[in-house]
């Protein structure tokens, strides 16, 4: 197998993917590296109403396909295979990963970012049937039905008073006795008739029978057990991208996140970040790809503005 | 009519559409206002094969409708308009157009960004038939064939060097005698074997039959007429922000393109802007439409994290 690339992709989701579309398109001689299945989060997904351009929706792992379809026509080279470390050689740089090294001279990191789990019983089980990790994406699926937010911080209570716009009632579940999230958004919570708490609570699982009906809670300081009869349980206790293998190389935030400007451009020359992997991204597949299209095009512009013939 | 909203959206491109679905889904009370077609520039293209999702492509004027059809599912209003004018009253905004006033708290800029036109007789005949304006886009149509540049700055040599991947010969038609692209792009153009030079020269007319075929040119110096035989006529002279009426109000580039952070953000806080018109925008309708949820998913957490009940 070639190991020499002008451009190299890690991660197949929806950025992953329109970026190695775009490279392949641009007869960029391009390499995608998927760890697990290509389509990425999306494949999570039981149905997608805010993928613009399918005004029914369409299925998570459908659209998935689709893309990595549409992406593998242009002469992208894909491989399963984690990436685990980048080296800089001047302006070539070495990408290594479990299937060997790869030399080349851009690199889009598309590796997305896992949402942390609570990592209970029934949580993987009720996945998409009940527990979401995005109120964006599924708040409208719960109209007029009880759901449960856990976490405490900005995004939890920011999913809190979203969710009350379509739920009959939000119940904020928090291992503390006090929120982390800023004061304004704390006041607008308390203030809102649909949300209450259960503070000092801990989730010890999931139940349900097709869908999650039913968290059983324990309370921390009382030790006392109780249970809570929800429709939709979002989880909302941060996030995990795969950017380990990147400290010291690339700029990071506090979370791991890649920092980049709008141009999906990082710090150092002809690394680009693209998708839920970089800070501030939308978290969603459409902005996703949206991002992999911009990576590519500017990914472009500085090889073509290189000084290598 | 209702004048009052929580979001204000300029433009019904991909971008504006985007933009619109995620408000609305997020249940804000949004208007969006479109000048011309919903759906934008991709109604202006025959055949698009590299937004995301339709891996045998659609037809552009398609993709538009779907996505309008898919922004209108959710309670957000449209009108047919046009934008005249921003003014800021403290933390409520103003837009004035041309069907009355309207007061929002956000406003969300995806008006787009026109090509420059040669305004050539043929020119707009055979857009979509020949004549293009991306070569990103439509370069993978011209294999093996003979095309053309109008242009000379960076832009307009990037496109001839992407496009000498494709074409069987790529010249490029400027009317001064050098180019104003940078040393390394004038450099890597003048090494292509298939890239050459019509110099002091001026694009009169295009002529064709169901598709562009050959370009009337005048040499301006020695005022002498030429024909070039060409498949496609790609046009690189610059382009045209509609943004005249947010001068001294939003900072804009050079060209007037509106300048933003990766969240889409402008200078003003619940301004934002979103697709071509920002500076820096991929010039893609997959990009635009990321940016659009990018920008709706950061105009929600601004609201949100209002000081107003």
């Amino acid at each position: 197998m070639d190991n020499n690339y002008e451009v190299v992709i890690i991660g197949g989701g929806p950025a992953g993917l329109t970026a190695g579309l775009y490279t392949a398109r641009a007869r960029l001689n391009s390499l995608l590296i998927e760890k697990g299945l290509f389509g990425g989060q999306i494949t999570n997904a039981e149905w997608v109403e805010n993928y613009p351009g399918f005004p029914e929706g369409i299925s998570g792992p459908e659209l998935g396909e689709y893309m990595h379809r549409q992406a593998t026509k242009y002469e992208l080279k894909t491989i399963v295979g984690e990436a685990i470390g980048i080296e800089l050689q001047g302006e070539q740089k070495v990408v290594r990963t479990t299937e060997g090294d790869f030399i080349t001279k851009v690199i889009v990191i598309a590796g997305g970012s896992d949402h942390r789990k609570l990592g209970v019983p029934g949580e993987d089980e009720f996945t998409g049937k009940g527990v979401s990790y995005c109120a964006t994406c599924d708040a409208a699926f719960f109209r007029e039905q009880p759901v449960a937010v856990v976490g405490g911080g900005d995004a939890a209570v920011t999913e809190a008073l979203h969710l009350a716009k379509f739920a009959s009632k939000v119940t904020v579940i928090h291992r503390r006795d006090q929120l982390r999230a800023t004061r304004i958004l704390q006041e607008k919570a308390f203030s809102e008739p649909k949300i209450n708490f259960l503070w000092d609570s801990i989730v010890e699982r999931i139940e349900g029978d097709d869908f999650a009906r039913e968290i059983r809670l324990q309370q921390v300081k009382m030790r006392e057990s109780s249970s809570l009869e929800v429709s939709g349980v979002f989880v909302s206790i941060g996030f995990e991208p795969d950017t380990g293998y990147l400290k010291g190389i690339l700029p990071l935030d506090a979370v791991g996140h890649i920092i980049t400007n709008e141009k999906m451009e990082t710090e150092i020359a002809g690394i680009l970040a693209a998708g839920d992997i970089r800070q501030n991204s939308a978290r969603q597949a459409i902005a996703a790809a949206g991002d992999g299209a911009t990576a590519a095009i500017f990914a472009e512009k500085y090889l073509t503005a290189q000084d290598i013939f």
